[in-house]
């Protein structure tokens, strides 16, 4: 069951009853600081939202620091220093002005050492250095949430990237998944996302008063690794959908494998984590993000070119023409997960999954996707 | 949970033995017979899937009789006799051959006498009257299912079908939705249903085993209302896409707003008919037809040039416009829901069914359907 909170973008009562104003300042070292992790494009979008946010809610200090992998641009400037001069951020998020409340820091520990607030939207290959360099540098009692979707699977099971964190810095890790295409949200389109806890609801309530506006809504589950493992699978989901596009099967065809598929995560949550609830699967970060990502996304996308093309060409070769250097996540995916299904003699419970990967390894044609057994009875 | 019922194309086991066949007709009298009522698209489709099964299956008779409302064609012919003459419903199913053992009948009593499985299929509104002249000419013990989507809702509550058919002929009664476009599954492209039965799951496989072809996968669940309800509900979520479709706001949103309609959906359901399962909208009735819909289906498109009208059109309008007669059943059905809501004081419960009415009636503009208030609690 969910816990829809409220948003929090009303004036707290004091000011709505016209009294005077408290003083806000005067409790400062009880305030909480935000440190924001990653700078790229959906970084930089969560960074915007939870600045609007923290000049709002007088629990939170107004700055929210973001660490910024330094680069020069062609102009010869720093990333940081046109960020924290013109309030945007020009390589990732050009043509949004963020809070001047933001402010960029190159150095990692700089950024993180006040912070008891800590964001992390990094790329996923990069979390296990990051968390190395950060062991002993963070503030005691801090918290900590993961936006990174597209965690390894590995053939004795998933590498949570929440489970990284808190291991290796010995903090509480929540994570927030969801439908959430990063430049939609920079222009405030209406979107949702769903936070998974640990046990302390009391901190998932303060993550999602700090990430949610009226167009973005967040809601809470306390169901860690449903949540996480929902914004990984959906991607190999995401290639079947774009098969089915790239065949020209139609929405009847679309609807039942993303059907099939929204099952199969579920079960393969379900059985590599017992705690991991039903319910999740009906959260933005289950239906709704399988929806939008099976609707556009890269993964579709290049799916369906490589049906197109009949399997001629291979998935790397249109991954390297189509994305810019973008890396496709559910073709890996799909591969890692073969290898669990396989080592744990599941292969026969998940058709669509293992399908995947043998259409991506040019095992079996793109039109295997509708054809094989899909009647096979599934734990549910 | 569903039960996921393997399909019995397979010959049965005596025959891949390569024994000798059985005399398969020395036990006529205990086989069943299938009648269809209807014969509108979704219908011959229908006719033609069970009648592919009947000539596999020992336990039921060759022959499937299709109830057809006579008709006239332009040739002077009648469409029963082309029908039969043919194997092609060359009105509501041009170009797609039907089984020889489908046997078009204009008498609908005639159509009944001998079936004890009767499939109604016709338009809903049609319903009360065939049952008014089935009552008292249906064999005994016979069990019926119904394909028809769009039952009406009243203040009361919603009038079902599968209620109104096991009430008024006495005889149990089974539904079958999911994402079924009837030209898709007549080229045998890969599709879905999901089954709702009550309490006899015996009747259930039997059902499903007559419908069940390796490309038209069915499911059965014990909840009849729960699948029923989403056969009618999805269609106001539709509206809501269209919606989103017509205001350009993309993927991201329509998806939440998808997802948000499929938890108004389960919640309604639920607070109408207690025994309704979550697990239900994880079926093809629920989150698969609802994509389907909110892809393609002519609510969503009806609704899209609303929007793109900026509501200056009236839906009544466009409908004639676009539909060349065929009715729009998301706007009267969100009509009817609010007519519920508003009974009940539920409506602070539905913001999306309530703002799809509002919207529909000109009381808000379509963009109301991204601007209200999603976060109120909803219980789940």
């Amino acid at each position: 069951m969910s816990q829809t909170i409220k948003s929090q973008q009303q004036p707290p009562l004091e000011l709505q009853a016209g009294r005077e104003c408290p003083a806000v300042n005067s409790n400062d070292g009880h305030k909480s600081r935000v440190a924001v992790i990653g700078s790229g494009n959906w970084g930089t979008v969560a960074a915007k939202l939870i600045a609007s946010n923290t000049l709002k809610l007088p629990s939170f200090h107004d700055e929210v620091r973001m660490w910024v992998f330094e680069e020069t641009l062609p102009t010869g400037e720093k990333l940081t220093d046109v960020i924290n001069k013109t309030n945007e951020n020009v390589k990732y998020l050009p043509g949004i002005k963020l809070g001047k409340n933001i402010v960029a820091d190159p150095d990692l520990e700089n950024a993180v050492k006040d912070a008891n607030m800590l964001v992390f939207v990094t790329p996923h290959q990069f979390m296990e250095g990051i968390c190395k360099r950060l062991v002993g540098k963070i503030k005691e009692g801090a918290e900590a949430i993961s936006l990174i979707k597209g965690m390894e699977v590995k053939t004795e099971g998933p590498c949570m990237i929440s489970s990284l964190i808190s291991n290796q810095l010995m903090i509480n890790c929540c994570v927030l998944m969801g439908a959430n295409i990063a430049n939609d949200i920079a222009v405030e389109k209406l979107s949702e996302a769903t936070i998974g806890y640990r046990e302390k609801g009391e901190i998932a309530e303060k993550w999602a008063q700090l990430f949610s506006t009226p167009y973005f809504m967040v809601s809470a589950v306390e169901d860690v690794e449903g949540v996480e493992l929902c914004g990984t699978l959906k991607n190999v989901v995401a290639i079947a959908a774009g098969l089915v596009d790239g065949l020209e099967m139609g929405n009847n065809t679309k609807a039942a494998i993303m059907r099939i598929g929204l099952r199969e995560m579920k079960t393969f949550s379900k059985l590599l984590f017992p705690s991991v609830k039903d319910s999740t699967f009906f959260e933005s970060c289950g239906v709704g993000d399988l929806i939008t990502t099976c609707l556009g996304g890269r993964n579709r996308k290049v799916s369906e070119a490589f049906a197109r093309n009949g399997g001629r060409r291979s998935f790397d070769d249109l991954e390297a023409e189509m994305l810019q250097g973008q890396k496709l996540q559910g073709v890996s995916t799909a591969r890692d997960i073969y290898g669990v299904l396989r080592h744990r003699g599941w292969l026969e419970l998940f058709p669509l999954f293992s399908t995947v990967h043998e259409i991506s390894t040019c095992r079996l044609p793109p039109s295997a996707i509708v054809k094989y057994n899909l009647q096979k009875p599934v734990l549910t």
